[in-house]
C-alpha cells in the first residue's frame, strides 16, 4: 500500500483518528509521534501534531486572563456548506463542502457581522483544542507593533541596531522598523521549505529547544541566529518572506517594553478579547517565544482575533488599541516590492506589518501560514473567517486555488443575503 | 561570598526576582535556566523554575473548559498574620508571617467556610501563575481512582495484572488496586532523593522526554518503567511512600477509561469545579502525563480542590463525585502500616488513595509535595490550607515543623473567631 511520493493521502485517509496516532496505553510503536526522531511535522503525522505542539516541545503560556469569556454570538447559516465556487485555474466548480476536504481542514469559523454563521471542527480539532497558527503568529507580532508605533512608543523610522544593539554586525543593523515589519530587508538567507540546505533549516535548529546535537557549534537560539544573519543587497527595494524579520520585530518589541511577545499578546490582546482559552507559544532554548510561527490557539479566539481586525481595534465594546492601527495595516505596502517576489495567487497584493493585503475590491487582508492556516478578513462584507488545516504540502501557493475563490463566495453570499432579509 | 552547602541562601536572597534569573532579551548566560544541563530543579533555581516548569518541557494541557470560572468569595482576615505558634522541637514562638519566609512560600490561601480568609503571591507566583504541585499530584490521582471505584467502574480488590497485561512480570502482577492505591506494595525500588543512586533517578531519566543519551538502553517512558520494578517482599505488609506506585495507578485508570490522567482530571475535575485557570501535566517521550507528580496549576484552583475534599465532592451547588469518595479517603488505611515507615512529623497518621491522613482531633488530612507543597483539609474547622513553596530541600521533614503546628494554629484561631462574633 505504499504512496507514491507525489500523492499524498487524503485527507479522510490521513485523518488523526483514522491513522490511530498516539492511542493506547502505550500507543503501539508505530503509531507514536515524539520528539526528536519522529519528525513529527512531516505529513500524515502533521495531521496530528497540528493540534499537539505543547506535548511535543517546550511552550509559555498566553494567558487569557481569570475572568469569565465573552461568548459570541451564534446565527447559524446551513446554506453555505452548498456554496460552490470555481477554484483557481480550474473550469469546474466545487462546493464549500468539499472544499474542507480539499483542503484538509481541521477547523473553520466564518463570522459575518460579528455573529458565527458557519463554523466546523474536523481531523485533530475540537473547540477545547490549541491548533498551530504558523505563519499567522507573524501578523501578532506585527500588529503588536503597530500598537506600539501608534502609542509613539515605538519609531519605525529607526535603525535596528538603535533598539537592538547585540544586532550591530547584522544584516538587521541598518535596516528601518518599517523595513523589518514590512519584510522589505534584503537578506542572504533561504526559507524555501522544499530545500534541506535552506537557511531556514539552519535556523530551526538554533531554535529547538532540545540540547544539541554532539558537537554542534551553531547559534544557540533566536537572537544568536539573527546575529548571524549576513545582508544580501540594499534594504526596502523589494518584499521578501522570511521569518527571521518577524523574529527580530520580536526582539524590537521585548527590548522596548521589557516583556516578551507571549507576555505581550497577553497583556495587550489575549486578556482583554475576551478569550475562552489560552493560548501558547514554542519556545527556543533559553525561553524566547518563537515571534515568527510558535502560536497555538483555539479556533474562536483566532475569530475574536479576525473580529478585533475588522473592527478596526473593538471588540465586545471595549477598544483595545487605536483604528489607525487597523487602517495602517489594511492600506497595505509597495505593491511594486511584493510583485517581484512573484506570489501568483495574490497578484496585486503587498505585506504590511506581517499582514497579507489583498488589495482586491473588497479590501481584504488576512494573516496567512504554511499547511493552509489563514485569518482572512473582509471589510466590505463584514466577514471574517478563520481555516485551521493541516495540508500535506506547506506551500499556500497549493492551498489559494481551492480557498481564496471560496473566501470570495461566502462574502458574495452574504453581501447578497443581506440585501434580501 | 561562597555560601556552605549546608546553608541555603535565605527567603529573601534566593527570591527569583533578586537572583535576576530569566531577565533580560537574552537573559545573561550565568542567569539562564535552561533544559537540560543546568539542573533547572535544584536550589536556588528551582525558585524560577517551579513557576516555569511548560517553559522547560513538553506538557499535556488540563483544560478547564470554556465556560466562566466561579469566583470564591472573599472575607480577608488580616490579623491571621500574626498568629503565633510553636515550631515543632522547638521552645520559642513563630508568627504566621514569619513562617511564610521560613518555608520559601511561593503561595498561601486559606478558605474558611468556603470564603478566602488570606491569600498571598510570593516568590515566582501571581495569581495568573501556574505552580509545580509535585507529589500533590498523586493525590488528584488517587482521588481519581476512589471516583471509578465509588462508580463501580474500578475493582479495587483486582490484581493489577488483570488490568494492565502489561505488568505481569513486574512487582505489580499480584498487587491489588488498594494496595496500589495505598502505597502498601512492596518493591525494590528507592526513593530518597538524596541518594544520587536511588532508583528514583533511573525512573526519572525513563520518564525524561528529551532525547536519550547516546548509548542509553534503559526503558522509555513510565509504562516500560513500571515493567521492570521487582517486588521485594509480600505486599499488603506495610506503607512504602514510592511514586512508581502512582504511575501504576494511572496506568490503571488510563486501561479502564480509555482515557490519560491529564484528560481525566480533565473531565472530571477542572472542567465542574469553576476553575480559573487550566493547569497542566508534564509527559514523557511518549506522551504519558506524569500522574505521580507533573502537575502543575494555579492558587485559587488548588482552594478549589481543597474545598471539593472538605465538603465531600461538592463545589458552587454542584456535586461531583458521591460523598462516599472523601468519606473512605478521611477515614485512612492502617496506622500500623505508616507507623512503620517511620514519618517523624505525622506519626499516628496514614496513607489512604494517595492522601496523608493526619488522624488528628480536628480530622484533618492532605495532599502533600516535596519542597514544601499541600492541600491542607481541616474538617473541623471548616478550613482549607494550600500552601506552595520552593524549600531548599525536597523532604517535607525538614518543612513540617514550621508548617503543621502554624496550620493547627490557623484552625484554632478560625474556630474561636467563629464562636465570638
Amino acid at each position: 500500500m505504499a504512496q507514491a511520493a507525489t500523492t499524498p493521502l487524503s485527507d479522510a485517509l490521513s485523518d488523526p483518528v483514522q491513522m490511530g496516532w498516539m492511542q493506547g496505553f502505550p500507543p503501539p510503536p508505530d503509531k507514536r509521534i515524539t520528539q526528536p526522531d519522529s519528525n513529527f511535522f512531516s505529513f500524515p503525522k502533521l495531521r496530528w501534531s497540528v493540534c499537539h505542539i505543547r506535548e511535543l516541545v517546550p511552550t509559555a503560556q498566553v494567558s487569557r486572563g481569570l475572568g469569565a469569556p465573552t461568548p459570541l454570538p451564534y446565527a447559524l447559516d446551513e446554506s453555505i456548506d452548498a456554496l460552490t465556487f470555481t477554484p483557481l485555474n480550474s473550469t469546474s466548480t466545487m462546493t464549500w463542502q468539499d472544499a474542507l476536504a480539499a483542503n484538509y481542514t481541521d477547523g473553520v469559523l466564518i463570522l459575518h457581522q460579528g455573529r458565527i454563521v458557519y463554523e466546523k471542527y474536523r481531523g485533530c480539532l475540537d473547540e477545547t483544542g490549541q491548533h498551530a497558527a504558523m505563519s499567522m503568529t507573524k501578523s501578532l507580532t506585527g500588529l503588536l507593533a503597530e500598537i506600539l508605533v501608534a502609542e509613539g512608543r515605538l519609531n519605525d523610522n529607526a535603525r535596528v541596531s538603535s533598539l537592538v544593539p547585540e544586532l550591530q554586525g547584522s544584516a538587521f543593523a541598518d535596516a528601518t522598523v518599517r523595513q523589518v515589519m514590512d519584510m522589505t530587508t534584503s537578506l542572504a538567507y533561504s526559507e524555501n521549505y522544499a530545500d534541506p540546505n535552506a537557511d531556514i533549516w539552519t535556523y530551526s535548529a538554533a531554535a529547538n529547544p532540545l540540547p544539541k546535537p554532539a558537537g554542534y557549534t551553531g547559534p544557540n537560539g533566536y537572537f544568536e541566529y539573527l546575529q548571524t544573519v549576513h545582508k544580501a543587497d540594499q534594504h526596502g527595494q523589494q518584499f521578501g518572506y522570511k521569518t527571521v524579520n518577524t523574529d527580530t520585530l520580536g526582539w524590537i518589541l521585548s527590548k522596548v517594553t521589557e516583556k516578551d511577545v507571549a507576555t505581550l499578546l497577553s497583556e495587550r490582546i489575549w486578556q482583554r478579547m475576551g478569550a475562552e482559552q489560552d493560548a501558547y507559544m514554542t519556545v527556543d532554548g533559553i525561553g524566547t517565544p518563537f515571534a515568527g510561527g510558535g502560536l497555538s490557539a483555539g479556533l474562536r479566539d483566532l475569530g475574536r482575533i479576525g473580529l478585533l481586525m475588522l473592527q478596526e481595534g473593538s471588540i465586545n465594546g471595549t477598544r483595545l488599541f487605536p483604528d489607525t492601527v487597523v487602517e495602517r495595516i489594511r492600506a497595505g505596502a509597495n505593491k511594486q516590492h511584493f510583485a517581484q517576489a512573484g506570489y501568483k495567487t495574490l497578484e496585486g497584493g503587498s505585506y504590511r506589518s506581517m499582514w497579507w493585503v489583498l488589495h482586491n475590491p473588497n479590501g481584504a487582508f488576512a494573516a496567512r501560514g504554511v499547511h493552509g492556516q489563514t485569518i482572512y478578513i473582509d471589510p466590505t462584507a463584514e466577514m471574517v473567517i478563520v481555516r485551521l488545516a493541516s495540508y500535506p504540502s506547506a506551500k499556500n501557493a497549493s492551498i489559494d486555488p481551492t480557498s481564496l475563490p471560496a473566501y470570495q463566495a461566502v462574502a458574495d453570499y452574504l453581501m447578497k443575503a443581506e440585501q434580501t432579509p
